[in-house]
């Protein structure tokens, strides 16, 4: 696991002055960097009873994508305002300054359906946070939130209680 | 390939009025047609020499990081302003109104590496040109620009030119 966590680049001073970026792009261009890092996190699921898998935009694509295949699920996405063309679903949710807003198709889950959450980062957990409301209140039961990777000083796991959270690498 | 057609859904209206958006997120979410469209795309690349798959964002991180999967390659990104956080070689391109404009990292290509690029629909070919003329400036050779759909009608093909191009579904 340490090999992967090398191989995340760190950008100091983005995306503003003082937060030291971990940039994943470094990981993904590496093939067997990329295989590695979607296998192990596919193998935790392999016996789980899981209807679909949820990206986040736009990591979570990459990362909800790949896990979706390999684990034999279809994909549901999360997306920014103005970018789903059906109906949809909406939340808006707090940031360090202002609020933001993610939709989801109105179809994308039946009551009851067990989705596994996909994204890249875990930082304070906000982001995430709102996606677990919004499916909730459509019915949906969560497997679990997973992660590429954490940052564990912001302590996002807190704030995704009682849920589930697996992170397969650690800063 | 009729059947996958058919559950790709028709959104009228969508971005603007007169326009009928294909909307490819009821195949996405299907298990079994979500399956088959990588494992037909991937199947035609299995004997090409390709170093990294390319995914535009954001719906061609999706297909980008599931082919690039399934081929055993490593995926790289063409973002939106903003989004790279390290060293980016960008390019402006014309929209029917105003301009956008791509990024890439510049450590994601060297020199000769072949490059599948991949995105969800080939309509005019106004994105997929620019990122084309983005990466050969870096000295990239393209394999071929897979799309899950085309457009036929908006002639996007004659755009690439004189690159290949494959689309799994044509509408």
């Amino acid at each position: 696991m340490e090999k992967l966590k090398e191989i995340i680049r760190d950008v100091p001073d983005f995306p503003k002055e003082g937060i030291v970026f971990k940039d994943i792009t470094t990981l993904l261009q590496d093939a067997k960097s990329y295989q590695r890092m979607i296998d192990l996190i596919a193998h935790r699921y392999i016996d789980e009873k899981i209807d679909l898998v949820l990206g986040v935009e736009a990591r979570g694509f990459i990362m909800g994508a790949a896990l979706a295949y390999k684990l034999g699920k279809g994909i549901i996405l999360v997306r920014k305002p103005g970018k789903l063309p059906y109906k949809t679903h909406s939340t808006t949710y707090e940031l360090e300054y202002g609020t933001d807003e993610l939709h989801i198709h109105q179809d994308a889950i039946k009551k009851g359906q067990r989705i596994l959450i996909a994204d890249d980062l875990l930082a304070t957990g906000g982001t995430v946070k709102a996606v677990i409301d919004l499916i909730e209140k459509m019915g949906a039961e969560i497997v679990e939130c997973a992660f590429l990777a954490e940052l564990k000083f912001l302590n996002g796991q807190e704030k995704l209680k009682p849920h589930k959270v697996f992170s397969l690498l650690q800063f």
